[in-house]
């Protein structure tokens, strides 16, 4: 059970790590990180550095492809390194899967037309401009496709998926073992949890960032 | 305000990373991974690679230290590389913690003596042998120590110390771009909630492996 984990510079580091701490609880699980060129790869902080042991090329047909998301992925959206690998990996994975803005990133190589997905929350307008139906579910099954919702709703995936494939004894003994219980002590979220001037301000922001990128460079 | 998170081989990679992706949202968070020496460490599945940008003399006084725990952390509970590190970074800090059998590691420094701490639910009879009075509580504070319970407990603590340092609405921003609405697909994240096998296999392999560690090598 090979399960590919994407990386690419300024990704979120607890998309790639939620996912990874989870499917690497399946029978014989062989987790790699795979990356345009192996070695270094830094996330959207600059403060943590995880290394792809692996390149695209060397893992073509992986069980599992995930794909996890981050401010870095908006520089992805065209770069054939990383969306050539996504339509080889996806024509012969079992499951396809992303976290956050990863969903964009599977979209543009072509694989969610048409399918029921979700993203960031943040994200999810944008999903609908690309020709995917974006649910505001945390975790949406498509067939083999599988996205998850911003950041740390991969673990929540990785657990359905662990359920999927080994049974729901085995994914209740990985939560066990990760004593995945959990007790936010603040009750913000999601956009219909926080509060509304909070939501506000990231949609601000986000308009804001959206407008620069359309700028010339 | 500076924020160093411990790695040894073998330790657990979201006990760090939940920490990380929370305390990195502190204003001018500047987190910076350590360990005894600079370069690549290994998770306790071999498949996770993160970097230590610094050696531990290099990091001597941050705000904030963090130690997570892992199957690496028994080869840890002597080595003076690691403690006398926690007794110097303890020294200054304003807050001292930990994650899953990361508090072993600091009771092992000498830092939790007679304080109330928690660990892994399979570690807390260790806990409570060396001194300190373990808790069954995810996230516990007692002074400036703060320990969390198993693996993803550290996402609880590090968004609880975030409310403490920054206020309530930076957590709940916070929690709001991680989009941590936990909905995990089974309820069996703690000893009480899993099915009661699944908990008594796990207390058997765990007695298995304290035999095996007490056979002469």
């Amino acid at each position: 059970m090979q399960i590919a984990i994407a990386l690419y510079e300024r990704f979120t580091a607890l998309d790639a790590v939620g996912p990874f701490q989870t499917l690497a609880g399946l029978p014989d699980a062989e987790v790699v990180f795979v990356a345009e060129q192996a070695g270094p790869v830094h996330d959207d902080t600059g403060h943590l550095t995880l290394v792809a042991e692996k390149t695209f090329d060397e893992v073509s047909s992986p069980d599992i492809v995930v794909v996890p998301g981050g401010p870095g992925q908006s520089d992805q959206m065209e770069n054939e390194a990383l969306l050539g690998w996504l339509r080889t990996a996806d024509a012969t994975s079992t499951w396809t899967t992303s976290v956050c803005t990863g969903s964009l990133a599977l979209a543009a190589a072509g694989l969610l037309e048409g399918r029921q997905a979700t993203s960031h929350w943040l994200a999810l307008e944008e999903l609908d401009k690309v020709g995917v139906r974006s649910t505001g579910q945390r975790v949406v099954f498509d067939g083999k496709y599988v996205t998850a919702a911003g950041v740390s709703s991969g673990i929540d995936m990785g657990l359905a998926l662990v359920g999927r494939i080994a049974g729901e004894e085995r994914a209740q003994a990985v939560q066990l073992m990760m004593e995945y219980d959990p007790q936010p002590p603040y009750d913000a979220g999601s956009p219909e949890k926080a509060p509304a001037h909070l939501v506000e301000m990231f949609r601000d922001l986000n308009r804001f960032s959206d407008e620069e990128q359309e700028q010339p460079a």
